[in-house]
């Protein structure tokens, strides 16, 4: 099982991550906690280039072709041989991420995104998604009220994630077998027990499978 | 004038570049210099990610990809600009680079560079290519020579830059509207005069093209 985790800043999915691998491990399940941008070497050192504040601006297709460049390194030197191990992958941020960024909120074409998903991945795609939803508003917050000097996408300013938003329920509406919605703007127990619930579906799901 | 220079390591193209520059500068040309990858901000700080000597080795298509990142965001801020406004621009490497290195010496699918060449940069290429040819074995000679530290690619074995020369003379028959190709296993004398009977061919054509 390929499982991402996937929403706008501050809408706790690092946080529900962290709760999936618990319960798993609880469950016996050998699995991996990775992350994107970066997970490797490599992709960590792209990720600096992408975070880092500099006067000069990204080209938005240089921006787009760092993010695959990190995801290539990370799917054939982590992801796939993990899952062919038999691990469970979760991870934090993956190709959807960059049609909500770059398509929805830079506003690139969707289909070059596309493209360029084709030819670097050959459309390698996760089984299950959950998308943690919440208001731009609230999301942008919490990430506030965690103190600490924000990268460069945290700065973007409100209108921008609510075009990420969008883009993201519009991919959930598009791949409704794979995308869990789950609405963030909720206490962490209400959320936890959401999440839950989707896991256990998950389990079957994974008996199914044979894992 | 779109000019790039190539070529495997230790074949004097970057002293040819700044040849062509005085040479430039004699004529009364307004031109500016660069190079790949790097020849901006981003570009040096991906250059950096690209020469570095690591642990974890790179996934072709993820080194492919970051030359495509620096070589878009060299186009629309630095080249395209210059052309504009009636610059001449000198580039060390383009294109012809990725699909030498990473197609004939990683034997990436050449279709796959083109593939990326179309989807970045429109097909976008240089008016003219010095392409300085000569047997792998000079070229690493004068490169140990040099001294310093090589950085990744110059501690590639001999067969690779053979297979990089190779696929440079293939696209040099490919192209030969665009491409010079200049042997530079001769005297640094020599080859310059040859440089130079190309320039005059140059300023006949800049003076067609009304520059």
């Amino acid at each position: 099982m390929f499982i991402t985790f996937e929403g706008i800043e501050g809408v706790g999915k690092t946080t529900q991550l962290k709760f999936v691998a618990e319960e798993l491990k609880k469950a016996g399940i050998i699995f991996l906690t990775t992350r994107e941008p970066g997970g490797t070497e490599v992709g960590e050192e792209i990720r600096d280039v992408l975070l880092a504040h500099r006067y000069e601006p990204f080209v938005p297709i240089t921006e787009l072709l760092l993010m695959f460049a990190a995801r290539a390194q990370h799917v054939e030197t982590i992801i796939l041989p993990a899952i062919k191990k038999g691990l469970w992958v979760l991870c934090d941020r993956f190709t959807d991420a960059t049609y909500a960024y770059q398509g929805g909120g830079r506003g690139m074409d969707l289909e070059k995104i596309k493209g360029l998903e084709a030819l670097v991945l050959n459309n390698f795609a996760p089984d299950i998604t959950f998308l943690f939803d919440a208001p731009a508003k609230v999301g942008l917050e919490r990430v506030k009220g965690r103190g600490g000097h924000p990268d460069r996408f945290e700065l973007e300013k409100i209108d921008f994630f609510e075009r990420v938003r969008r883009t993201y329920l519009e991919r959930a509406k598009a791949y409704p077998k794979r995308f869990r919605v789950i609405n963030a703007d909720e206490s962490l127990e209400k959320v936890q027990s959401e999440v839950k619930s989707v896991l256990k579906s998950f389990k079957e799901l994974g008996d199914r499978r044979g894992v």
